[in-house]
């Protein structure tokens, strides 16, 4: 195994040129937030901003779609009533996050089997409900997908338990991967990242303090950015690394901050700008 | 009677370990916010979140439910229309603050009923509406409930004056400590902190500037915060004292920055990181 | 004609001391906000908040009033579709703001007439379009009232032209008080307090930055906190003075720090923390 | 061609006098804003603020219209379900800035025409969706009207390619100007400002970190600001160079605190403070 360092962030935001605009920094189109839950995909939309994405769009619950640039002006909102309409938004985009804060219903199944019918070349972000949904009912993945889960949802995908993960959380990486044929982070102390054919690589980044909920969509969004900008043509793994290095990185700056007890997602995406590599 | 000092701080927020994560700090459940009225439980879930709880849930009223948490993403929001729907939500919660902004409604007193019956072992917070309910017709507390009155509050539940309870603010809180047979804290300058069969403390931090609105919200979070804590299943008041003390220094640190006149519970809420002790 | 200095701050905001609680230091209720125009009372509430009142509430359009709470959590909201239900509002205020974003309908002219009837012995500024309605249809004004023009309103309730008032302001100044027998503060570059009896103030603090709309709203709130406080029982245009001069200061401060093209009102409430006096 | 420097700012921004109020400064209204896409005209409109008009309307769909203050309470935002009524807030106004968010709909273009033919002597941005509707059908524009296109809409504008734009941007932009009649900004890296009779001028400040979806809505609204303050009765062309030119500085400035990647159209807001100069 290899640790992430600092070239994997240089790789995943190498410096701008002058003549590049939004269209090369991507597109990142984040599908979530059942009613009554914006704020996963509120955080995961703010976190691709702050990542570089070029344009951030979300695909969320009629109940609070047009309520979320009022938060966040930047972002583009749409109202996913009829789930169809997801496949226009998948169109434009260069990297979609399916997950944060999506639920289990029948309307979240519609979305997440849209976004895997849908996203042809895509990089695709399967995150927390949308891996339950996975693990109780399996869908055919897009070929550049990656899975983010977090030891129980490890231990949901591979019918296991969590203390059976955390026992060898680099053998059950590497089934994960062996099951599911895509890229895969094991979140936890020491996340790992592993993908077909590849060197699984280990962050030693990180702090406790990053045990708080919604952790996981701030790096969903992270990844979303770094699979939909300058470098998504390239191989997967290396950008997958530098995402995750760029986390753990952002939570140990904030921690330095503000201490690890109350550290919240939104303290990592305000350090965001301190840790991605400047020119 | 003894201090509160650094030590109590230090007993509620340990020195976190790699291997915890968001289930090791706990799940804070805040029930309250009647129609119109979402600003306390916004403060008090806001504390909770700044104290280290793992995840905090918000169960209030319908009209606002989704709104809270465009202004502060991290929380969970759930609409009570049917108070039934709060014993799901009181299942994974391992501390409850019920009273922020309740209201004393049929609506806010089925709340703090199903509350006080489905708790069992975990701590709960009883605070504002909550304690104003009680006086006005009783209900059975659990075991591990900590009572938050005001002076006003005080002089309610004991049926006596504003006036008495200040006269011998300590006679007072044993008598709140001896008819409720519960841990409880008697705010005002310097606050007391009592519990059955426990010496009782007294906080000589604070000041003036803390008589706002909302103060005491951002008490009750934090309160519920330390009891759902890492050490939830050791003894009570020394993390009641803990948080108590917390306040008072946030409020000192912030009154600091910003004096006393204007300062708001909001600020109180920024200046926790700096009073928190860190690793 | 005096000038307004530090002792005008002093008297406004006297020390605090050890046992003082949220009821000393007074409750501001904020009468205005017509459909879709919250902005203005939540200028003038957090101003309010930021001046050191105990408690602000707000009374306001139906269509915003639970929303206002979100924006800053500390306010307590209430919607006035039946402006009956104002009076219970006005009961427990020590101090009254009628006018900011209030509108000339029908229902702007209940709420204004209610605020006056049941007003009694409390400060009530009456400022935007309370001094328009007043200006079109007099209302008797309660005793402890104070009209804050600007130099178009002033013009209005005089019945001459602005350029009339600008010509000689002491003079207006002196119109306007015996006419409303109230104390009034003429704004503008070089603000004028006056009140019967008293000699007129002069405030040379402020800046052309202060050129943008929704200033006035702030020094509303500012005048409830400082009218509503510890030393309400007083003389009306000490304090009056004290609130004129506290904003043209914090209006300079934000200058430093901003500029003057493009300062906001905002600002000015984010800097009242460095104008107030301390202990 | 001339490049544009700290002169271009003086002129836009001269040094206030104390005698000056809101008036002076101008009325800026954004219209823009469809259903379910508030995030562009909060964006122009906070900017606009931050640029130093006087006041700042928005006409904008019913369903976010009530909810803009709440996000910015200095701003005045009205619902356009009937455009008839924008011919009455299109009267105080001193500048207009149609397109942010405004769709392509029917009531987009009504609303388009509706500008177009009230504005009457008053300075018309024209930017984004504007653009598009100009280019799809063409409409007589207002005499001080400025056209703001990214090479995309150049390129629809003139029915030509963005690769053709590119390969001769000068060229692009006399053409524009020469078309329309009208002054013309052509955005990307390097801005041109050309207008009839006029040199064109050329910004050299700006970095790739402003290649985010909403820097173009910044931009929009600082020329409102510019076009609708004291200066407003001269030459359009230097005012319009004074507002690029701040644009791009903005951005230089954000990118120095932030970094290039994750730079948002919200930190250029935040930067004009210090760019827009000091008396």
């Amino acid at each position: 195994a290899q640790l992430l360092g600092p070239r994997a962030l240089r790789q995943t935001w190498p410096t701008r040129t002058t003549h590049q605009h939004k269209g090369h920094f991507g597109h990142v189109l984040i599908v979530g937030g059942q009613a009554g839950m914006p704020g996963a995909v509120l955080m995961a939309a703010r976190a691709a901003l702050r990542s570089g994405a070029g344009l951030v769009s979300v695909a969320t619950h009629p109940a609070h779609a047009a309520l979320l640039p009022l938060a966040q002006p930047e972002l583009m909102s749409h109202a996913m009533d009829d789930p169809a309409a997801l496949v226009d938004l998948i169109e434009p985009a260069t990297a979609v996050v399916c997950g944060p804060g999506l639920g289990q219903s029948e309307w979240a199944r519609t979305l997440l089997e849209t976004v895997c019918v849908s996203a042809g070349p895509r990089a695709v972000v399967l995150d927390a409900d949308a891996l339950n949904l996975l693990a109780s009912s399996p869908v055919d993945l897009p070929e550049r997908s990656v899975l983010t889960p977090h030891p129980g949802e490890a231990a949901r995908l591979l019918g296991t338990t969590t203390a059976n993960v955390q026992a060898d959380r680099l053998r059950a990486l590497s089934a994960l991967v062996a099951r599911s044929g895509r890229a895969v982070v094991l979140k936890g102390a020491g996340s790992w990242v592993g993908a077909p054919g590849e060197r699984p690589s280990l962050c030693v980044a990180g702090n406790p303090g990053m045990g708080t909920g919604g952790m996981g969509d701030v790096l969903s969004g992270l990844l979303g950015a770094a699979l939909a900008g300058p470098m998504r043509a390239g191989a997967l793994a290396p950008l997958v690394g530098g995402a995750v290095l760029a986390h753990a990185l952002a939570g140990d700056e904030a921690a330095d901050r503000l201490g690890q007890a109350g550290l919240l997602p939104s303290d990592l995406i305000a350090s965001l700008p301190n840790i991605i590599p400047r020119p």
